[in-house]
């Protein structure tokens, strides 16, 4: 099948131009001028991008589809959360296989090709959690790295659940030097948070809010440091997921500033959220405990503390280069309730992987970032960063039509019962008015979001087997 | 006339892709995956670029044609310059029009349009250099602007001749922050340097090598640092030209990180070449004053203080954004010789317009920087940083068709008698050895260098009325 | 005669000790272990300091008595405004020879002779300012020194009064490194500053609180890093002079980092006052125009941007190393009224010399500072600063015996008709109440204040010959 | 009994006084300015000091007398150690009584009382170890306290032997806050370390110079930043021993310039001594296992990274605060030979307590450090840090007469046969030349060195109860 996208304005993350795009089954099959299809010739259905931004397909690279964690699932399966992406305009996820300390590591990627395969609305790829490290590990990042899973993620906290301590992430930091492979890392004292956690709860102080104060940026800045310590001894190139303290990223701009292969992704929670707000919501239904809908991990931060607009501000200056979602989805009821009397045993997550566009899209309206930097951080740069650049991240010929029509006089709501296809009770993002919108999205040269809404196929995504990172210095 | 440019590897600021790319007239009409020219039937003529890089046409953001400087001009006419431009691979420059106190500015554009217009090979644009800056110098920016001449130089050195002091330094930069222009600096603390010369001469030290002696980094990092001051204190956006010191680096470095709007530009003589180089030249023809040939301003930096390796690496972090040439050449006959008894006295410049193309590339394959950062530092970020892109820095359908085949299995040497089509009777890159050679080179649609060499005609380059800066945050 | 200060808490830079203190004629002849006096039998008239600290005597190290300036004088004289001192425990100043470009900087230090010579109440030496530097200037830097003038203070601002170009500044302070001088440095941009008054005034801006808003702390650090750049080339020793901007100790705290002898003063204005005071400052007699009374240079800083909390931070870290007066007192008729209509005119100067002491114990109540860094920052650092140690600055035997016996149970309320002995018809300090009091105060051994008051004589005051500073490093 | 010390350069932290000492018993009765003595008819037994310096007794906070390690015990008793001391010009130590995982603590402090009542030469303090911190832990902070052991040392290295977890760290630092206690560290990251040991030891790199090699400096860099972070989090102050990484410093100087309560110890084996010297030793007797002699944890750090150049740098600037010695002495024979096939058994340590004033001093004599300097390093800041100050640290009337006269024209040889007074069968300083020598000590009133050597008595020292620090900003 072929299709002509006209006349719209196609964004790259260095600029804009009118063109057309010709899409020819799966892939792109041409940029052309405008005229220029015509004067070819050129036989097409055509999609009218006129007055709206072509923009190549959002590339979500941190979600956890029906993950397991504390004796629950994140609410999304894979079907659910990548129709849900689509909706918003992400047509690429890269999911992480969980592996806890007991199980075989190649037993579980296997799984989550099990659970994958056949439910995706949009393509996929997987990074892989190394939880406690041992030689079998390192084996088996070798083995991975054949099967398109370049890039590995260990844990400087949950003690006995993912964490490894310094002496294994040494380890797999020598094995990523070795092979090319990205480690990524959720960088958090563990031990320090430990302890502050079973302090709180003995003093009675339980609510959502305290989940916050028990993980201080002291704890995110401390082990983001140590991080880049054992990357600066060894040489591998290091990412740090879900950077939300502002002291985090001065770790992170420093290292880069030094010359290192240090990098750090932020999430729209970070961006836009903050602890205060944590603290004073309060509702009908939850009371206090309102504020259970944004226990993640990082925490919600402090917006006295100004990490809020610091974060905006190393969007814009590359001290982070990229944001993902950490869609980790679970439902007030049954789900975050477990931790109606104690803020430890509320799940760990918030749900953005529809919204993700949306609402880096608002980052330009407000004049946060520029309409370029929109698409570097949603979707180049992730793609770049995984080693998916040049079939994802970019609208160019050779490239999957992963494709997405955003009209900047559209107009989105994100809440229940609005933009909101997500398999959770609630929105993390209800009232969230957004001053554009996706009208179209086209994965793989196949429209799965028009006008009508969703319109594509459970199975239709595809895994991606990803290469190394083409985002080193 | 219509050409396809087959099978080569199109290299852009993010990456590569393996597309055709049609030239209609002086555009780039589309860019086609593989095969697809074929299946649409374009009949075209055929450049074969298999196995070799497909590259927009570098733009060198920082000339001095035919400069008058201390009693005589810079070497290079714009005839010969461009021309010599094109045979490196650069299809645009933007020059410097000098005024000097005495000067009326418009009269000095008019007079720069005379000098160009007519004669050059490739496309040309024009900053205005603004000395001891007053009300009249306010008033021609906002006329500039209007006339595409969109970034205006000032000085902090050159008392008497370029010079403005800090008061009239920060009249322009508030004119600049209200109408979009961008400030460019030469950033040293000439009133510093003015004594150390008149100590060196006094005390017999007179040979090229005091030059750089006399102007030490902290010259520069002062200067930079003051220039960034009042940057912030009128939200201007500097840009501060052929930074050789690591020191000033790390000023800019700073500003960046606090998300300041403040670039740097460096030259491949700040990349290559060494004070301690400069002080071991000797020849047989001219003795120790060999060393006059690479006499410039800022001067070279000394290697054993580790200036060229971290601005290696600043090209790499992105706290250094660009490489121009600060092409200035000078012959040593009848010119640099006018210094022979007295540095001061020569006349400061290099002549590298032909060269910066390889010599960056020189750069990829010795691994300091990517294949796609080449292009971004030489191409598609000055054109961003000075309003050209979408027609010059991009492989994009609608832009001019400025494009450079270059041979990763080629060679260049550098040298008299060899690579070296600059009005120069020297080269100050002599016995440079290019991993790589620029076949070809396009310039707005026309074939102006292949095989055979350069083939173009004198006025085929226009004049670029260029926009405010793409570049900002 | 012989004295005996009994039963005191000797208190040093380092440490408290409960020790006599035995004076002989002008000098401290021991100190001694409680019991040792009567042990060794020592007859003396005997001064009771239980319950009190006995501290080495205030030393000012910048003040500005009688100083021409703006078409006026400072209001006090060399009399009124060291006796003020002796009333709040100072009993050293070092004041400032004025010279205007006009004048022989010998004649001027000559004068300067004339006009403290037989008026002071205590004792005094001279730092030199020199404006324009000239040849002449570099000379007199030699002379001055063998006169005990070791100290020279140039100006980065007031064009065409002080100010010197920076290859002035780099002349003098090539002088300085050869000859050990101490170089001070009044940092502010005039440059800047001159061209934002003007602007103002322009504007209708004229009322005081422009003085501040004209005079940006960006000036103040562009030209502290400057001035650190030049020491940083030259080798001399720096010290800047009231320190108001944080972002100026921040520059101060790296060139100390870095192991440069580089110093920073601040003033009791600028660790308690703020710009926002000043413009909320309004009374009956005065209107907006009250806020005339805190116009200095550098001027009041905004609390809002942390200046006062950072400089309080910075004396506990000794990132500031001492604090004096820059006490240059004006009287609001006739004289700080000169600027009623413009800003700019109005004298600048805040008096405190009378102050210091009180104001800056009030930070050992307060908890800004240990009572061992109240002496240090008061007396012992200024002392050995400037190289009066050994006869200043301490309590040690064969120092000059100037003594303040100070009561942590008494009070001192400053203001008109309260502790306010300047000549000045209003206070900079009206209203401050200080939980301690200067008891007794003694000069080489007199007594010149008393429970009675000030009970000293014109005269009693000499001229200190100083040496070159005990503080490098 | 009375003793005047005349004629001599007392020198304190902050200048230098021609005075005498008047000794009653124990303690400093008084300081006489010259004559006094005379005119007051004092009648003592004189010591001449004239031409010589007259400093307070060094006081080394870091010894590790028979301390148990790896299976055997460090060399010197408290009897030979401090005696060793004595000799040097130290008449203070304060030794570190160990716990072990499984000991009971206050059984182990005990145990220290027992070792050193009644053997020492000079006074005597105490800081306690806790290894593996629990409730028992906390509790036994407290009680210490009101035994005068005022200061815990934790350990971020040694798994299984001493190390804490950065949970237990946080809890002990928690109860230093409400305590007062000052928490002292070992700061390497012994997770790290342990993997680089065995894969050094695996790889047959067994030889002394690994030992460096596998504990590199971001090791130490990284956990000293950790305890600043806790330090941060908790308010407690830290002070971390044996600096040797100028990296570390780093973070210790940006923790200070925050206002920070965080210091730092070095040792004169990281002023001195390096590691590419212990990679050249080679001996007849010892062959390459020669390097033994030098292996003392942190390790010796490369000459070529500076880290010796700017440890002395940070003296001056007092980013490094004071100078122990960690003496751990083991002889060659029988205990350093425990590691000869492996370095990882090499007991870790160097003997220097007998040489640490003279290796000082002679920093004063090379321009390292000034005069006063040495004594704050040596004496008054230690005294301070660990509250003994006035007590110790300073010569004034009511301190004990721990003093030494130290001749500027004498000269001290060190190495066996000569200044070498430890139970070491080698010395870490053969061949180290001062330009200085300690003519006489004296210890709370006796003379135990004079100029026929050692003439105290064992058991002359007593122990010190200290109170908190005195040195907190």
């Amino acid at each position: 099948m072929t299709t002509l996208i006209t006349g719209g304005t196609v964004v790259s993350a260095t600029g804009r131009t009118t063109a057309d795009v010709l899409v020819e089954g799966e892939k792109i099959a041409a940029l052309l001028a405008p005229g220029t299809a015509q004067a070819l010739g050129i036989q097409a259905e055509t999609i009218d991008a006129a007055g709206k931004y072509v923009i190549p397909g959002g590339v979500d690279a941190h979600t956890h589809m029906e993950m397991p964690f504390g004796g629950t699932f994140a609410s999304d399966t894979f079907e659910t959360g990548t129709r849900a992406a689509a909706w918003g305009g992400t047509t690429t996820i890269i999911d992480f296989v969980v592996q806890y300390p007991d199980q075989r590591i190649m037993d579980q990627y296997h799984a989550w090709h099990e659970k994958a395969g056949g439910n995706c609305a949009i393509d996929y790829g997987f990074h892989q959690i190394l939880s406690d490290v041992q030689d079998d590990s390192l084996k088996a990042m070798d083995e991975l790295i054949d099967e398109g899973v370049t890039s590995f993620k260990l844990f400087m906290a949950y003690k006995g659940v993912f964490l490894s301590d310094d002496g294994q992430i040494l380890r797999a930091f020598q094995k990523a030097a070795s092979n090319g492979a990205m480690m990524m890392m959720h960088a958090e004292n563990g031990s320090i948070i430990d302890v502050l956690v079973q302090q709180s709860v003995s003093a009675g102080k339980t609510s959502p809010f305290y989940h916050g104060i028990t993980r201080p940026w002291q704890a995110e800045e401390e082990a983001t440091h140590r991080a880049i310590m054992i990357a600066d001894l060894t040489g591998a190139p290091l990412y740090v997921v879900h950077v939300s303290a502002k002291q985090a990223v001065e770790q992170i701009a420093a290292a880069r500033d030094r010359g290192m292969n240090v990098f750090g992704e932020t999430c729209p929670q970070y961006l836009y959220l903050s602890l205060e707000e944590q603290l004073g919501a309060v509702s009908e239904q939850w009371g206090e405990f309102e504020g259970a809908k944004w226990v993640c991990s990082t925490p919600l931060r402090s917006r006295a503390e100004g990490h809020q607009d610091h974060m905006w501000q190393s969007l814009r200056t590359n001290d982070i280069q990229m944001v993902s979602t950490d869609h980790c989805p679970f439902c007030m009821k049954e789900q975050k309730e477990m931790g109606i009397d104690d803020f430890s045993k509320i799940p760990n997550g918030i749900g953005s992987v529809e919204n993700r566009m949306d609402l880096m899209y608002q980052g330009v309206v407000s004049g946060q970032i520029s309409l370029e930097r929109w698409v570097e951080i949603t979707s180049t740069t992730p793609a770049r960063m995984f080693g998916l650049y040049g079939t994802k991240g970019v609208i160019a010929p050779g490239a999957d039509a992963d494709i997405v029509v955003y009209d900047p006089s559209g107009h989105t709501s994100i809440g229940l019962g609005k933009a909101h296809h997500m398999n959770m009770d609630y929105s993390a993002w209800e009232g969230y008015e957004i001053d554009g919108h996706a009208d179209l999205v086209m994965s793989r040269g196949t429209v799965i979001v028009d006008e009508t809404g969703y319109i594509g196929a459970k199975g239709h995504g595809k895994y991606l087997k990803r290469g190394l990172s083409q985002y080193l210095v």
